[in-house]
């Protein structure tokens, strides 16, 4: 019987970067052998990032994961940890290729004694939501399990925990001290729901812990929030790391193997104290996933700064506070840019938020720009109205083009989902912070946020007057979002119907809805499409994000989905 | 021994329209029984339209489609055609959903006698290059023949003819009089030298003729090609379909089961033409593939009409060329939006065209409206050069909202590759009919289309200076692309390596370009890909268009793919 200490290390690679990566599990290995670990895991793919899509069939890429791996057990040796067992993700070639043309297997390495001990490849690749992995890698067809320092273990990528048949039955039947799952899953809203509650059902299945460590950090759209974990066999937590961001999680594992297998370095254990982090309020939870989101996006693109419209309305007002949350306030500069029909409390709004959280604030009027628009070319109603929007995108795009920063647009998912925006215009920016985040739940995160504000004794961030007036594009005077769409109270449970939940337009209208209010949104989902199509990308939340989770053709003749 | 006629009718649905898809099928099938067949069979989801992509997981449009062949097998009865065997691709419900959530097969039916007598399921499902179908569909599980007119007939549906293993290797063992397979095949340049040879090893291994029927149209990016063809039992071509064009091919089938199976209508015979549509140059089929895209978007959006910018340059040219032979030149709005930059021939050059083609011309100066951006925002350099294509784009914009034009964005595929273009200025528009059309291939497209006017005897469309003339964008004095590019075949000829064949920096440098111009061409087409998930789609004619079937990180650390 021994006893040994496993850190699951939930890190936060760049997609591509493997030397910087190679630095961040090396740092991550450092700190966790310094605190007695004699097993170290990482994430699913942390030596390359996750997801790399289309850069897996590039023969190259396949073989510098190959490289970096081989160096990174090398180099771990060379740091004086080359008897702490180290289980990370990386890619490595496939003996065939796929029909379809994949080359590499998504796999994972134990390194040890300056070299790869051995490797498993991923046996179930998911190929639905955002997943398109059975596009980009070879399946394995292997189960992997070892002896490392007394302790059985046994190892599974992602995808192999969620499906009963499989590796998971052929580990079941081993009689395993402890099974380690490394993971790439994103964030959605109702991600604990289901993760939880099958941890506990395969450690009872497994009769042994399970231990699980995830990715953190956003990458394009996806939104990795960590919440490691390990269970034990009777399917209690035991231990729980904070979520959204770069930690180590430890836990001691008894094994019942002897002396066989792998040696690590023997360790005086202290007896360690229990993290579990609390689950935390699920707005909370989306704030800190779409701060992640805009962090990350201007960190790893390495953007100086981010620019945005601000209107005095909700939408821009939240956009700003998730930036200055993300890369400080120093960092945003927003612009108001009125036009004649502007209210005044509008030009005040923006100001007063820009005040509030200490963003840069430039007014750029737009009455000068839009005139010889209009004049030359005489337009009225709608291609007048729009014309105000792209000129404000033109402004923040030269702005763009003058001072380096990310644009980023403050459309929200209601808006994008029936097309509510002026292409070109409100639309304009690299990222789009509320994309997936119906205006009713931009309402709730910006009282939210208010409300911390006041509990740690700050400024509540957003104007209350950004939060209560009737929203409003301001394109004509005197207009409300209402003159063209339902109450956003109804829109939006129409929509999380339609979209998030597919159902039909009858099953929508039996349920109490007007049936022409539900059956004009979703010829406006439906006609919107190719709006989408070139929409920035923003972090996902939903369990139906816009984008890659939910792929609809331009061309269709048929209006509900 | 009995003998009777097969009819392939390659027809151009429109996604999600079972409606009118049923009204085409029936349509043909009437012309293919007075043409005395005896067999029709139409292409793969040829009820449904293809792709649907996520269209797939709604249950309605699956309850749609299963109700739509029903009421089709009644009306074709109804309308005398009973006794003809229909065999058309459409969509049913798995017994089981997938565990990804799919919930419907990818299916074959088989029509006779006013109903449904029995149905395939496509059992192998591509999932690469533009295919997501393991994504939205249940694989099938049991292979498919019937005596039809004593005749017996295997099935397959597309992918399955491509897989060695599974229901060709089944077929092949039950002594077949034929093979029918159903397909929704897009183009891309290479497709014939593949798809050829293909049906005629299968037919020497099934020992038998094998029919292919393949859709015909634009649907968002992909082409199908039509292309429907009929090879016997040694892999000789018998009969070839006109591409680009709905149509109708025959071939008659002798029979060697005797009076069993399905009955169908007797026929008097006569000696049937042999129909073997020749093949042609490779730039005549690329441009009816890209006339082809445009007027499907057009038509299946309905949109009245089209707009786009006028330089004077090669791309504007071919496209306006393009839509012209499309949907009329009647039909399409050019618009000259000169600078003070631009060149005397520029305007005149593009005045030309107009009037060569005859489509409608207007001139709309940018300098009025772009000196008000430049003075207020102080403007100079990139973000000046940016102000005058972005006001360009809103002009437009203007028309579109004005006119109810689509507009068509007119970068190559060069430029899409590099980024060589204004996000928000010149890239503006719904349709890019150039996007997969490298600048080098464009010119020769160019040539060869004035060509083909002189020997018609008509005016040839390009003026010879838009082809001759060294392209720039003229956003600053006597500025050429040369300026910041290198020349465009070499440019072409590393973007071909580059991105259709995945080789490495390494490998195109060893090949004899300089590594410094192939590191920098590399590192724009990385730092380029947020622009292109904002370009508008347009028709794909290679193996590897941007889109869909190119799918990278925007956030990456890494030049080379």
């Amino acid at each position: 019987m021994s006893r040994i200490r496993f850190a699951l290390a939930q890190i936060n690679p760049v997609v591509g970067d493997i030397e910087g990566n190679s630095a961040l599990i090396r740092d991550a290995v450092r700190d966790a052998a310094n605190a007695h670990a004699s097993v170290v895991a990482l994430p699913e793919m942390a030596l390359t990032g996750y997801p790399i899509e289309d850069l897996a069939f590039s023969s190259d890429f396949v073989a510098e994961s190959e490289a970096g791996i081989a160096r990174l057990a090398a180099q771990l040796a060379d740091d004086g940890f080359g008897d702490v067992a180290v289980v990370v993700g990386f890619i490595r070639r496939a003996e065939a290729p796929s029909f379809g043309g994949a080359i590499a297997h998504n796999s994972l390495a134990v390194l040890v004694n300056g070299r790869v001990d051995s490797t498993y490849d991923k046996q179930h690749l998911p190929n639905y939501s955002v997943f398109d992995e059975q596009r980009v890698f070879v399946p394995g067809r292997q189960t992997h399990a070892l002896v490392i320092g007394g302790v059985k273990v046994g190892f599974l990528i992602c995808e192999d925990l969620w499906r009963d048949e499989g590796p998971v039955q052929t580990l079941a039947e081993q009689g395993l001290d402890v099974v380690v799952v490394i993971n790439a899953s994103p964030f959605d809203r109702t991600k604990d729901d289901n993760r939880f509650p099958l941890l506990e059902r395969r450690a009872r299945e497994f009769n042994a812990p399970v231990t699980y460590v995830n990715l953190v950090g956003g990458q394009d759209d996806l939104i990795f929030d960590g919440d490691s974990a390990v269970v034990d066999a009777n399917g209690a937590v035991l231990a729980r790391a904070t979520r959204f961001d770069s930690t180590i999680l430890f836990h001691d594992i008894v094994g019942t193997a002897g002396g066989n297998g792998i040696a690590v370095r023997e360790r005086n254990l202290n007896l360690l104290a229990p993290v579990i982090t609390p689950d935390k309020d699920e707005l909370d939870d989306i704030w800190s996933a779409l701060v992640l989101g805009v962090r990350d996006y201007v960190e790893k693109n390495r953007f100086p700064s981010v620019t945005l419209g601000l209107s005095g309305g909700i939408d821009s007002a939240v956009c700003a506070v998730l930036a200055a949350d993300a890369i400080g306030a120093e960092r945003v500069f927003g612009v108001s840019m009125p036009s004649q029909w502007s209210s005044d409390h509008s030009k005040g709004d923006a100001e007063d938020l820009a005040d509030r959280i200490g963003c840069h604030y430039d007014v750029q009027p737009i009455a000068g720009l839009v005139g010889p628009f209009e004049e030359q070319l005489g337009l009225q109603g709608l291609a007048a109205e729009n014309i105000q929007a792209r000129a404000r995108g033109m402004i923040l795009m030269a702005l763009s083009n003058q001072h380096g920063h990310l644009v980023l647009t403050t459309g929200n998912k209601s808006e994008v989902a029936v097309g509510y925006c002026t292409m070109y215009g409100d639309t304009v920016g690299g990222y789009a912070p509320l994309k997936d985040v119906p205006k009713t739940l931009v309402w709730e995160l910006a009282e939210w946020r208010n409300r911390i504000a006041v509990e740690r004794g700050e400024t509540p961030p957003i104007p209350e007057n950004s939060i209560t007036k009737p929203p409003s594009a301001e394109l004509r005077p005197g207009q409300t979002d209402q003159d063209s769409l339902p109450p956003y109270d109804v829109l939006d449970a129409i929509l999380e119907r339609l979209i998030d939940r597919r159902e039909s337009i009858a099953t929508i209208t039996e349920s109490g809805f007007d049936r022409s209010v539900v059956e004009r949104i979703a010829h406006l989902v439906s006609i919107s499409e190719w709006k989408r199509r070139q929409g920035a990308i923003g972090p996902r939340i939903s369990r139906m994000a816009f984008g890659r989770e939910r792929r609809l053709p331009i061309t269709v003749r048929r209006t509900s989905l």
